[in-house]
């Protein structure tokens, strides 16, 4: 399916699957025995520091790495909303990358809490994530049914790394029917990091987006997403138990399989509106559909 | 597709859908607004210790305890192939996991060199894990293209987590045609870590498998499957540019994409024999193709 570009003029940020630096082509041989060639992404090694203290090494395709560092801090509490940023540099040659604040963080005890989250998830979480579900009030925003379903057309017919070589999540900050920040990287908590720290450094309002994602509801993605105080959740893969408690604890509208004329609400439904005459949706076209399917659904 | 009994009698270990423990029944509303109940996993915290040291916590859908146990500090290099494991105590009420040896292990200045790994990766990866590869010699097995197929078709077929709930992966480990244990896990990284403890605690050989994956094949799987001293590794997902750098200089057979007819070698591809006549190849079932697609293909 081609991409619209009335569609794509809704971005502000969009993936580049002609930039170089994120993917290559390599040679191989298909089921025939025949040589082929693909396309496959890179992933690369990218130290965040804050400050002076070295936080973690993450794996990266490697874009927007200013974006990347600021979500991460952000997503794991060590930066809060109203913290001063007064410098981010990158050294591409180190791989390493700087986050200045006005202010010293006292995230040292933190650090001493990592727990490994599931999935897809970055590996550390602090102990005191759990407390962004606590007490939570999310905006008690609509979404449309109609809305989804143009949501995931854009999304799907985007140019994006993951049409062009696969193997890469994406996630999308949308408002009613239109995407606004498409990112995509190896793992999805990089992704979701991305656009946290593009809202940061961007003063873009949380309270009336929708936040799509390729990969699965897990815990992670629930807090990351009531920390970042957008309160509707959207996947086209599926759920797990956690997740769906915390998100009902949350009071985040949290919807999964969301794939061709399907979805499944879990949490928080009383924010959605039936408006979609069903009769009009399509089912996913083999071109839209993602291909194959990880255990990451 | 109807699961066969003949193909079941393979397995070693094999899921256990029906363990209420993995999984609960959900109330939700569809895109009708229709109220539905669905099945999603659990994914709970277990804390891993190496005799008195606390080591990682880890998040699981909770079956196999012990192999995984053992199996993450074995992929960790933690604990090394000949080491001696005296006891294995698992605490339900605690979620705590104790692996005992006879003797001390100097890992602690490696739990300094945690690195974030990408994808699903489980998010600390040691310093030292890049050792593997180099001057590895993976043994020289061959890999019929007709086990491939008959490999896919048997492991999409088999009773499973993912087929009742989804949002989980998979690893099999494979002998010719036949799949032999079959591991799912929120992560990937915990169903090979799974699998190498399985292997370890039952003497299983490495040189003559094949080890299947549901998820990308990143570095970190790379790393992993070459440090089990498996030759072939195998996904219906796709690559990382680094994860085929990697097979390539450890000598691995990397197969991805491997879909109903369709699959792509990008390294160690003299092992193959192309004995399938292509012709007899179905291509995938709506019902043995996994649902949806995340990134993570």
């Amino acid at each position: 399916m081609p991409s619209d570009a009335a569609n794509l003029s809704y971005y502000l940020v969009r993936p580049d699957p002609d930039d170089e630096r994120l993917s290559s082509v390599v040679i191989g041989l298909d089921q025939a025995g025949r040589t082929v060639e693909t396309r496959v992404i890179h992933e690369k090694p990218l130290t965040l520091y804050l400050n002076a203290q070295e936080i973690v090494t993450m794996m990266t395709i490697g874009d927007h790495p200013e974006e990347l560092a600021i979500g991460y801090l952000l997503n794991q509490g060590m930066l809060k909303p109203g913290d001063e940023v007064t410098g981010v540099d990158v050294d591409d040659e180190l791989d390493v990358v700087v986050v200045r604040t006005g202010h010293r963080t006292n995230f040292e005890n933190k650090l001493k809490k990592r727990t490994q989250t599931s999935g897809c998830a970055q590996g550390t979480a602090f102990g005191d994530l759990m407390d962004v579900i606590e007490g939570v009030t999310l905006p008690a925003a609509a979404v449309k049914t109609s809305w989804l379903y143009a949501l995931t057309h854009k999304i799907n017919t985007t140019p994006s790394l993951y049409l062009e070589a696969g193997a890469i999540h994406g996630c999308v900050l949308c408002e009613a029917d239109r995407p606004l920040v498409y990112m995509e990287d190896v793992g999805r908590h990089n992704a979701i990091d991305k656009i946290a720290g593009y809202m940061f450094r961007h003063g873009v309002g949380a309270a009336d987006k929708i936040f799509y994602t390729t990969g699965r509801l897990t815990s992670e993605m629930v807090i990351k997403t009531v920390r970042m105080g957008i309160p509707v959740l959207v996947s086209r893969s599926g759920f797990t138990a956690w997740g769906v408690e915390l998100a009902r604890k949350a009071g985040l509208t949290l919807i999964g399989r969301a794939r061709g004329k399907r979805f499944l609400a879990l949490a928080g439904a009383e924010r959605i509106v039936f408006d979609q005459d069903l009769g009009f949706v399509e089912d996913e076209s083999v071109r839209s559909r993602r291909k194959g399917a990880g255990g990451d659904e």
